[in-house]
C-alpha cells in the first residue's frame, strides 16, 4: 500500500459540504468517485477536515492509501480528468504510511472575505458576505487583538456540547484583516478551530466594523464564554479553508 | 414622459445574453419584468447594445421612458429589490428625452480575462477563459500594436454580411494588456465593435501568446481582411462590456 496526500481546491457552493452522507452531493464523495473510476475499487478519502455546505476550499488536504505506485503528477491528472468543474486536485505527494491528513496536521487557515458595496455585488454571490456600508476596519484590527494567543474561545463556537476529547481552548496564532480594492479579507490561523468559530468571529467583527458592536466589548465577550454575547455568524459563503498545516517531520 | 439612464452590471452566466427573446431568459426581460411590477405597465428597455449568451457586464447602459418623475435612487433601488442576485442596477440618472442609450453612444470598452493555471481554476469556471500554460505577453503586445487606430476589421468579425449601414471600419482607440496575478486582462476600447470582434481578437492574440501565430503575423492577418485567418474565437465566458460611452453634450 502506498499513501498519497492530495491538495484539493473547490468552490462548495454546488456541494452539501465536505462529507459523504447518503443522499448528498458532498466533495468527499466525489473524489471517492472519482478514485473508484480509476481505480475499479472503493477507495476512502481522508480530509483533514470537514467543511460546512457552501464552504470554499484553496487547499484542502486528504490522504488515501492505494494498492499500487502512482506517478503523483499522473494520478493528479486523472483525478481532475474525472472531478467536476468545481472540484479540481491541486497536487498529489507520496506521503509515509504513519501520514494522516487529520492526525498529522497542527494548524489551518482561513479565510473570510468581505465585499463591500452599496450594490449587490454580482459576480460576488456565494464567494462573500455583502456588506452595504463601509467598515470601520481600525475598530475592527483594535478588537481583533484579544483573540490573537490561547485562549477558551467557547464564546465563539456553536454548539459547545465541547469538552469533548480536547475542550475549548485553542491557539490563534495570526489574525488579520487586509483591505482588497472592493472589500476586506479576513484571515486567521491557529492549531485547531471550533464549530463555527471562524463565521463567529468574523460575524462579531463584522458588528464592530459596523458599530453595533464596541471595539473594548470584545476582550468582554471571550472572557465570558458566552455564545450569545457574541455576534450573528457570518453565512458559509465567505469562508475559504485557505491551507492545513504540517510539521517537516508528517512527511519524513 | 421622462427619460432615466440606468447602468447596470450582471452575470451572463444564467442568461441567454442581453435581448429579450420568446422562451429564453435574458437580462432585457428581468429588467422589464421588474419595470413591469414597480409601475404595472409595459416598459421597453433600451440597451446601448445586446451581449451575447453568457457575456458578462460591468457597466451595460440602457434607457428607458417612464410617466412619472422618479427619484433616481429610489427608482434604483426598487428595481434592485426585485430583480435577481446576479443582476444589479448601479445607478440611474434622469437624462434628455433625446438621450438614446444605443444612438448617443460614441464608444465602448470591453474586458475579456484570461485565467493562466496549469490547474482548472474552480473559482473561475463561467468567468475566464481558462489557458494552461504561460502566456507569451510581449508577443501579445508586440502583436496587439497594428490593431489599434482606425482599420477595416472584416477579419476579426465573424458573418461579415457587413457592408450594412456601417461597414466594417472600425476606430480602436486602446488595447492594452494587464498581467494580473493568476492571468492575463485584455482591455480593448473603440467607437464600435463588430459582431464577436472582442472574441476574434482575444482569440488571435491568445494564439499568438501560445505561440501559434507569430506577433508579426497579425498585421497581415489585419490587411487580408479574411476571417479566416485569425484565430478561434475565446469563448462569451471571459468576455465583460466594462462601459458605454457618451459624449458630455448626450446630457445636456
Amino acid at each position: 500500500m502506498r499513501s498519497y496526500l492530495l491538495t484539493i481546491a473547490y468552490d462548495g457552493g454546488p456541494y452539501s459540504g465536505w462529507q459523504r452522507q447518503d443522499g448528498f452531493d458532498t466533495v468527499q464523495q466525489r473524489l471517492e468517485n472519482a478514485f473508484a473510476e480509476l481505480t475499479g475499487a472503493p477507495v476512502q478519502v481522508h480530509g483533514a477536515g470537514r467543511t460546512d455546505t457552501g464552504v470554499h476550499a484553496l487547499r484542502q488536504t486528504a490522504h488515501v492509501r492505494l494498492e499500487r505506485a502512482w506517478v503523483p503528477d499522473t494520478l493528479r491528472r486523472a483525478l481532475n480528468a474525472s472531478l467536476p468543474q468545481s472540484i479540481a486536485v491541486r497536487g498529489v505527494r507520496e506521503v509515509p504510511p504513519t501520514f494522516h491528513a487529520r492526525f498529522s496536521a497542527i494548524g489551518k487557515r482561513y479565510l473570510y472575505r468581505f465585499v463591500v458595496s452599496e450594490v449587490r455585488p454580482v459576480f460576488a454571490g456565494g464567494r462573500a458576505h455583502w456588506i452595504r456600508k463601509p467598515l470601520a476596519v481600525d475598530a475592527m484590527r483594535a478588537a481583533a487583538r484579544c483573540l490573537v494567543g490561547e485562549h477558551d474561545l467557547a464564546a465563539f463556537a456553536t454548539n459547545p456540547g465541547y469538552p469533548r476529547r480536547r475542550g475549548t481552548v485553542r491557539r490563534v496564532d495570526h489574525l488579520h484583516l487586509a483591505r482588497r480594492p472592493h472589500g476586506l479579507d479576513l484571515v486567521i490561523q491557529g492549531n485547531g478551530f471550533l464549530y463555527n468559530m471562524v463565521r463567529t468571529i468574523a460575524g462579531t467583527l463584522r458588528d464592530v466594523g459596523t458599530r453595533r458592536i464596541q471595539p473594548e466589548a470584545v476582550a468582554g465577550i471571550l472572557a465570558a464564554k458566552d455564545r450569545r454575547l457574541a455576534g450573528m455568524n457570518c453565512e458559509a459563503a465567505g469562508l475559504y479553508l485557505v491551507r492545513v498545516l504540517y510539521p517537516r517531520e508528517a512527511f519524513a
